[in-house]
C-alpha cells in the first residue's frame, strides 16, 4: 500500500512554487529539471495539480505554473488528494452480511467495528496531512538549509526567471 | 492507495478464530465459507497469517486454524503487516539531492520535511490500528450484535465443529 511517486513529486514541486515571486510562474519543463524529474510524467501531475485547484498556469512573460492560493491554503492533504483521490484505504464491502450463517431475520445495527476501526485509522493519517501546508514546509526547509543550498537555489531560479531572484520565506 | 481486499478477509477470519473454544480449530475452507468467500484466496491469506505467527494450524479432531496468541495481542496493524507488509506508504527518494541546482558543496542537514510529515501521518495510522486489537472488536461486534445474529453463529459453528458451541466473549 504505496502512494504513488507523483505525490512526492508535486509535494516537491508545489515547495518550488512557494518561494516564486507573486504573480510569477515557472514553466512544468523547468519544475522536472530542478529536481531532475521526467518532464513528461511531471508535465502529467501538474495537471492533475491544475485540475485539483493547487496551481494555475498564465502565458507570457513570467508565465508558467503558479501556485492558485497561498502556501499557507496547499496542505499535503490537498496534494495526495489531486493525485491518489481521496478513497478510503480500507474498502469494506460488508462481508460479515455473507455467508451460510446470515438468517434472513439478521440486522447490522452498528457499523462493522473492523471498518469502523480502519476509519478511525484513516482519519488520523488524513488530520496529519491536512495540518500540514506547503507554507510550513517551505519555513522548516529554509530554516534548515545551508546558505549554499540557498545560494545554489538563488542562481538556479534567477537563470530560469530571467531576472534577479531573492529568496524571502513568507510566513 | 488501497490495502487489499485480504486484509478485510484476514481481520473477519481472526475475528471469528477469536471465539473459538480453546484449543479447538477451523478449516480454512470453513472460514471463506463463513462469510461466502473464495477458498484459494482465503487459504492464501491464512498462510500469510501463519508465516506472520497471528495464526497456527493443528491436525486431527478438533484441528484447523486458530489464533496462535490471545485476541488481546493480535492488532489490526499485526493484520496488515501479515497481509500487505510493513513499509511506509510514502517512499522518500530524497529527489531534493538531485538536479541542476545541486552543488557539491551542498548539504542537507535535516530530514526532508515532505518525508518528515508524511512519516508523521504513517505513524498516526499505525499507532490507530496497533490500539484497536481483535478482542476488542471481538467484545464490541457482540455487544451490538442481534439475538438472531447470535443464534444464527452458533447454529453454524456447532456444525461446522460437530459439537454444541457456546458464545461466549473472553475479556
Amino acid at each position: 500500500m504505496k502512494l504513488s511517486e507523483g505525490v512526492e513529486w508535486t509535494a516537491h514541486a508545489c515547495l518550488l512554487l512557494s518561494i516564486l515571486p507573486p504573480g510569477v510562474g515557472l514553466a512544468a519543463k523547468a519544475i522536472a529539471e530542478f529536481h531532475d524529474l521526467a518532464p513528461a510524467y511531471m508535465a502529467k501531475h501538474l495537471q492533475a495539480l491544475k485540475r485539483a485547484g493547487i496551481v494555475e498556469t498564465s502565458k507570457g512573460p513570467g508565465g508558467g505554473y503558479r501556485l492558485a492560493r497561498d502556501a499557507a491554503e496547499v496542505s499535503l492533504l490537498d496534494i495526495v488528494g489531486a493525485i491518489d483521490g481521496n478513497e478510503a484505504m480500507f474498502r469494506c464491502s460488508e462481508i460479515r452480511r455473507k455467508g451460510p450463517c446470515i438468517s434472513k431475520q439478521a440486522s447490522f445495527r452498528a457499523p462493522c467495528h473492523i471498518a469502523s476501526a480502519f476509519g478511525r485509522a484513516d482519519n488520523a493519517w488524513r488530520a496529519e496531512l491536512a495540518a500540514t501546508t506547503i507554507a510550513q514546509i517551505a519555513k522548516r526547509t529554509a530554516e534548515n538549509s545551508s546558505e549554499t543550498n540557498r545560494d545554489d537555489l538563488v542562481q538556479w531560479l534567477s537563470m530560469k526567471l530571467g531576472e534577479p531572484f531573492t529568496l524571502s520565506v513568507r510566513s
